[in-house]
């Protein structure tokens, strides 16, 4: 290899006789071009069998240790799926703080800045949708009792405040949802993507509405259907296994928690077209609640081939624009729960690695590390602002019965006739 | 002309001698194409010399006297902004309640529903933006002081009950954004288009931060200053004369309440990259509050033409996606607070109407008449929903410094290393 071909991404020649190994010079140019990936992080990395070849400066978050030189190699070539994949297979080793490394990495990508645009998106159908759903949803409703709470909730929970239990924080965070609803006695709920019944099963007992709520996830629908009727709520909680694009009839009020990132750009009007005839008579309200962005970004591609296949976070303006906007449904409220999702994922890795002896006994160590990892870089990613968590709250845009104000219960129409200085809008509140 | 012809916008032949006379025949086609015009309507259309051609069945919201057939014709070429000159000239009058005839207008255009899409977006100069700024706020600080309330803040309010006063409401908005801006003693905040300066005085005396207040009125500034210096405040707000583009330094919050409406669309870009500037360290947090639509639409051309010059009130989707996404803004809460600004319209349409008198004498009767149509319309634009208002609150997607839920006072750091099993993010908070 010429001399004057030694670029960035091309290992030096070999040195005259008596200096170091060739192999030593592979290594130490590797491990730096990896270091160099991850940002301006404080991390050491090293091969298994070889002194610490890029040492750095202070004291490191943590130290990455690569068992084997193919794998160096790999993560070389594709860094973003390579580091997950070797992580699992253990062929490569973290040692210290994995989740502030991971925070350290997304801080640097998301200041380094680029707007990436978002893959070209396709539209997933209904079969696809289900395959997309079993692969993660369907591990086996022993696995997720070992790490979430007791209502098996596997969304954001919603700290009243942060020395809250997980339990707590999850009760709180379905009142808020039903707060946020204005949810009376008698109404007539549609929930899509219900998970395994939690929050279709607090509505119907707290706030004495009726649920139809749709779920592609066979194991999921069949827990929620038994503990409906152990809970003799079968009357006023209907559990459907069907796609959100089979919703049909019209409720008071639509609510879909952790779904919308399932979803897919391609698929955002046949969901708004679906709201807006639920919500057909003009009146109503309903509520998105959905992991996103600050940013149009695709998903860190690991997670997209390992955990969550054909997932997308979307902006606000994603999210709004493509759903809302075209049938005519304004926002109402937003609010961010970013903190929130880090505290969630705070909670369910700490319960997981305190299992994670049973977790490798009921699966296998790899298993076990994917979910471990995937749980590190989600708290991760939420600590750092790479993905946040929005609560949209959104009716007719002409509808005048929506809440006076936050704190104000029920809603007021203030529909009427405003006579020119007669009687007027707040003569009619 | 032939019978051959007749279509929707042709008038119809004279019909047969013993027959109506054909001038009444084109006034009854002229008078029904009107009223087809604005939509499933009970209004009556009549001329003033004539018959009512034009008759509803059941209780008519108001009835529209045409005193001159030139401009019947004119209607009949223009209609959207010709009622408005119309009515201004004093050739057009209405009787009944103005108010709810044009929300009955709105709601019907609003639900025919066609997605306009919005004119193209031409950037406004610093000296455009300053003659229609001129235009509408340099009328006079008495004209103003007629109608407003005591503090002269010509924006939406907020009620916290709907029968609270309008002094009332406007201390209560500027409540509102100070808690939601967290604005704590010492802090440094920027405003972008301050009025009258009433919020800049409102933040500094009641949460004890120092305020840089831009505003390109040079009326609104005069009296901003002055008022400043008699409440002996001027150490802590200073008034700049000078467009939001020539704001520079940072500070812990930045506001902007009433403006966006008047930055037009080209300029979003322009207006983020201010903001991202004056909250360069990663820290602080701003507000956005703006008056706004559901769907992408211009402003009604009467008002663009008479009114607001310039002006056009954006969809969520265009202020977040032009202005905030681009420099890496987040939002952290969304406030929709339309039937706010219908009651805030309600008390201003009723105190100019009050002092009807005294106002053509000081401007003439043609004055009077705008303005009443302009806050007729604009209540009924609120009303009917083809108007919105929206707060948003933002900061940097990265930061962590931002309050953990709607009712916690301050904000909580939770930045800090999160060690796998060991110290976590609820030992941090």
């Amino acid at each position: 290899m010429d001399s004057s071909s030694r670029s960035g991404m091309t290992p030096p020649p070999p040195e005259a006789s008596g200096g170091p190994h060739p192999a030593d010079l592979f290594d130490r140019w590797a491990l730096e071009a990896l270091r160099r990936h991850a940002g301006p992080v404080p991390v050491r990395v090293r091969l298994a069998k070889g002194p610490d070849l890029s040492p750095v400066s202070g004291p490191a978050i943590a130290t990455i240790t690569i068992n084997r030189r193919v794998t160096l190699v790999n993560l070389l070539r594709n860094p973003d799926v390579e580091f997950g994949d070797a992580f699992i297979a253990g062929d490569l080793e973290v040692e210290g703080d994995l989740v502030g490394l991971l925070e350290a990495v997304y801080r640097a990508q998301e200041s380094a800045g680029e707007l990436r645009p978002r893959h070209a998106s396709f539209s997933h159908s209904p079969s696809e949708s289900r395959a997309q759903i079993h692969q993660h949803y369907d591990v086996g409703n022993d696995f997720y009792r070992i790490w979430l709470d007791s209502q098996l909730v596997y969304t954001c929970a919603y700290f009243p405040s942060p020395s809250a239990t997980l339990d707590e924080a999850q009760v709180a965070k379905m009142d808020l949802v039903c707060r946020k609803l204005r949810l009376r006695p008698g109404e007539r709920v549609i929930e899509a993507g219900c998970g395994w019944g939690a929050l279709a099963i607090h509505m119907a007992r707290q706030c004495g509405v009726t649920v139809t709520a749709y779920n592609i996830s066979h194991e999921q629908i069949a827990y929620a259907r038994e503990r409906a009727a152990r809970e003799g709520l079968r009357d006023r909680v209907a559990f459907i296994e069907d796609d959100y694009r089979a919703i049909h009839g019209s409720a008071d009020a639509f609510v879909s928690v952790g779904m919308l990132e399932h979803v897919g750009p391609a698929d955002y009007q046949a969901l708004g077209a679906v709201i807006g005839r639920v919500l057909g008579d003009g009146r109503g309200r309903g509520l998105l609640h959905f992991i996103g962005r600050s940013r149009p970004r695709p998903l860190n591609p690991w997670i997209t081939k390992r955990i969550f296949p054909g997932a997308y976070p979307p902006t606000l303006v994603e999210a709004i624009g493509g759903v809302l906007e075209p049938v005519n449904l304004t926002v109402l409220d937003v609010e961010n729960l970013r903190l929130h999702y880090a505290a969630t994922l705070d909670h369910w890795r700490r319960r997981f690695l305190a299992s994670a002896a049973d977790v490798r006994r009921m699966f296998d160590a790899s298993f076990e590390r994917a979910w471990r990892l995937y749980l590190s870089g989600s708290q991760a990613a939420f600590m750092s602002g790479s993905l946040q968590l929005f609560q949209v709250v959104f009716a007719p845009a002409a509808g005048n019965r929506i809440p006076w104000t936050r704190d104000t219960p029920g809603e007021y129409d203030v529909t009427g006739a405003c006579n020119e200085g007669g009687a007027g809008l707040d003569d009619q509140l």
